[in-house]
Parts: structure tokens; C-alpha cells; sequence
């Protein structure tokens, strides 16, 4: 299965994939060996295969995109589908109210991913979008994961380099250990002008039936005054949805002694 | 690439991949060697490698997921997905008037495709969900895609088995033809009980930059009297979601003599 390289095919496929982005969901097959670093001829049987599953399709113009089939495969067993599908509804409620932005983001790697986005015509400046990432540090959805996540998830993030999108990002290690711990205390985080000086973001934990933070519920509105009406309605939401997730109760609520939750709120 | 049976490693993957379904999102690698046919060994092998990617999720309990990384990868560059986020927008709309279940369906293979659904706690029964298929004949986005779609795969649809699910079911191809005539003459389908006694289906299509049909968009209510009033606001939001797509002009008010959807609109 390994080629002479040492790359196998399933790495090479996987170039071939990573290659398409949102701005450019489109190549022909001489851009993507470019991309790729594959030579013309291995992209090229690579590209065939993939298109005669339907992991690719080729456009009229003999552009090549990423296929249905795969996209397909990727979501009707995925565990971010039936997350998702808990909460919609409730997403949707928010929205109708709030208006903007709501959205839904999961710790993955050390990034948070999001997989649902709602948003608005004339709604405030967002970089979020569907399967798109950013950085824990300085997004209110990440703030929240990052808080309830691994402690050596915390630890790496707290001693990397922690980009300053704005005045107000909480780019030094003591500023962001003080950030999290308040995350944990209040169970939420208010996010005003951390990743664009127009935009404040408010985010709570969703749980698990384990009540494990599996995902963040987020609003993201304009940074003015009158923002913190958003706070009770996204806290509401975000248990709401967990819930339905067979969320065992409202944390903090009745909480038992001896509960891994407490060890894990108060870890780095 | 090719192993000795003659099937080659992405071949193999796609089995992998296919075993998952939404009932059994999660798998041992045993299961996967049953339900594809592959050896133990090999497919702990390329089950080991599509976790190195992150295509695959081991669970605690050594039980094997679909992973994050390819619903990232598949959705972030997917057609699909600037299409449903065209829609969605309008169909939140049509929800909150509505209720019950609005969804976007599209073409593949034989079948309907479904990119999005929004649901309400209640609602009538309904068989779709996000990334399921349901066939052509019988449903609703199906009979939209399929009016609008190649004549050649009319063709193969009117010749093929039509399953009655109910006694309501175009099921025979005088019936379905009479029903696909109908749809391209009135720009929209009701469907009362097609698929389930209980529940009609209403559906228009989505027309891209192009003027081609490229998706439907169906509200699916209870069946009883009082639906037709459903129809104006599929309708409106179909040509909605087709004029954020660039749809040229609403099909019918402003059509050219020699417009290749007359051609299509007549065939078979």
C-alpha cells in the first residue's frame, strides 16, 4: 500500500481533498498537482478513481469539485449530525429573537470547528462559517470549549503564542487564564470585540448524557451597549439543547460531590 | 495501486466508509470486516490509517466513527453547501409560517438527495433527513427534480418498478407522466399522501445562474384540507432562493422563443 516514497495512496487522496477550499471549491486537475506536490499522471488517476465512486465530480468545464457522494458518506453517519440536529430547533429560536448570528462549534484538534451558522441579511461582521475553524483563544464558542477542554489542551494553548486580532483580545497567558476561570465560575463567556472591534460574541456549554461539554452555543452581535439582554437567552438555549441531549442537569444546579466536573472546572 | 482481487485501496476505503449508516454510526473493526467483506487485518489497517487522517474517530470503546476532519473536508468546499446557504435563509422564513418540515432536496444518481431540513417538535411524519435519499417517483422534491431532469433518466424512471407506498402513489408511468406534465406546466407539485397517508408534500424548483433547475424546496404538512394554502409560499420561497442563486428571471414571465427549457420542459 506504501509507494516508494513512503506516501500511501490514502495520503495522497487526502492532499487531493485538502486542496479544495471554500474559495476555491473548483481545480483542474493541473492546479491540483500543483497543489498537491503529485505528479500530473498520479493526480490524474487518482482524480478518475475518486470521480467513478463519486468522492469527486467533474464540472462541464473539466474542472474537478468535490463530489455528493462524499459529502453524503461524511454526514448521514456523522456524530456532529445528530449534535446538530438537537440543535437546530433551539438554534432557530434564538435567531428569531436575537437575529445575526447563532452558531454551533466543537472542539477539534485545537481549533474550535463549527457546524452550524444561522445568520441574517445586514447582520454584523462574522468570520465564522460552516466546517470553517478558529482559534480557541479569541472566539467566545472557543473560549468556552477551551475552558471545559482537556487540561493539556489548556496548557498548550496557554503557553503558545496567542495572535491579537484587536485591542481587546485576551492575547497574554494571564489575561486568558483569568478569562476561563471566569467561563467556569458564570457558565458563559461575554466577548466583546475580540475578534473584530464591531462584533461581540456571547457563548455557554452544551453537554453530553455524560454532562461532558461536547459543544458551544454562540450569538455574535453588534459591540454596543444593551448586548448583555443576549446573555440569559443563550444560556437558556444552550441547556435547552443539552437537554435534549440527555444532559443529566443544569450544572451547578445539583451538582453531587465527588462530581468529575468539579475537577475538571478547576484543573490549570 | 491494484491489489490481486483487482480492487484498489480506495476502493476498499469506499466499503469502509458505505458500512457506516445513521442507526449504526458506530462500528468495531470486526463489524466493518463483516459488513464489508474485508480481512480482519486489512481492515484494521485502513482503519488505523483513516484515523492517522482523521477520516475515521475512535471511540472509548474502541468502536470506529466517521471523523470530524472528513465532514470538514467534505462540506467546507462542497457545492452543496453555497446552495444550502442560499436557501436556508428563505426557509428559516418559510418554517416560521409554516411549521412542521421545509427541505431541500437535490438530484443524484436516481434518487433525491436531502441538503437540509428544518423540523418542528410535532410535526407531521416524515421520511427525509439531512443526507438521506428517497426516490423520485414518489416524494414531492423527487418529482420537481425529476420533471425538470435529463430525459433519459425520465426515461429509465417510467420504465423502471414504481413502488406504491400508498394508494395515492404515481405509481404507474401513465400516472407519473400525467404528474410530471402537470408539475412543469403548473411550476410546482401537492403531493397529498404520496409517501404516507398522513402527511402532503408541496414543491417548486430552485433554478441557479443558469436558469437550470438545480434543486427543489418542499414543506411537508399534514394532509387534510386547507394544505393548498401552502403552495403560494413554497412557491414564492423557491423563486426567492432562485434569485439569490442569479436565477435569471421567474421561469415562465419573461421566457425567449428557443430557450432550451422548452426542449427540456417537452421531453419524453
Amino acid at each position: 500500500m506504501r509507494k516508494q516514497n513512503g506516501e500511501s495512496v490514502l495520503g495522497r487522496v487526502v492532499r487531493i481533498f485538502e486542496a479544495f477550499t471554500p474559495e476555491e471549491s473548483a481545480l483542474t486537475v493541473s492546479e491540483l498537482s500543483r497543489r498537491t506536490g503529485l505528479h500530473v499522471a498520479t493526480a490524474s488517476r487518482l482524480v478518475a478513481e475518486l470521480v467513478s465512486y463519486g468522492f469527486l465530480a467533474r464540472d462541464t468545464d473539466r474542472r474537478v469539485r468535490i463530489g455528493m457522494r462524499m459529502w453524503e458518506l461524511a454526514t448521514r453517519a456523522s456524530p456532529s449530525l445528530s449534535l446538530r440536529n438537537a440543535a437546530m430547533p433551539f438554534m432557530e429560536d434564538v435567531h428569531d429573537v436575537v437575529g445575526h448570528h447563532v452558531q454551533l462549534g466543537v472542539l477539534d484538534g485545537d481549533e474550535v470547528l463549527f457546524l452550524e451558522r444561522l445568520t441574517a441579511p445586514g447582520a454584523v461582521v462574522n468570520y465564522t462559517r460552516v466546517a470553517g475553524r478558529l482559534p480557541l483563544h479569541a472566539t467566545s464558542s472557543g473560549l468556552v470549549l477551551l475552558a471545559h477542554g482537556p487540561a493539556d489542551l489548556r496548557g498548550r494553548v496557554l503557553g503558545g503564542p496567542l495572535q491579537r486580532y484587536t485591542p481587546d483580545t485576551p492575547a497574554t497567558a494571564a489575561r486568558l487564564r483569568a478569562v476561563l476561570a471566569e467561563v467556569r465560575r458564570q457558565g458563559y463567556v461575554y466577548c466583546p470585540g475580540y475578534v473584530h472591534p464591531d462584533a461581540l460574541g456571547v457563548a455557554a456549554p452544551v453537554r453530553d448524557a455524560r454532562g461532558e461539554v461536547v459543544a458551544a452555543l454562540a450569538v455574535i452581535v453588534p459591540n454596543k451597549a444593551g448586548a448583555s439582554s443576549v446573555v440569559p437567552v443563550v444560556r437558556t438555549a444552550a441547556r435547552s439543547v443539552s437537554r435534549a441531549l440527555g444532559a443529566p442537569d443544569a450544572p451547578g444546579r445539583r451538582r453531587e460531590p465527588g462530581d468529575p466536573r468539579d475537577g475538571r472546572a478547576t484543573a490549570v
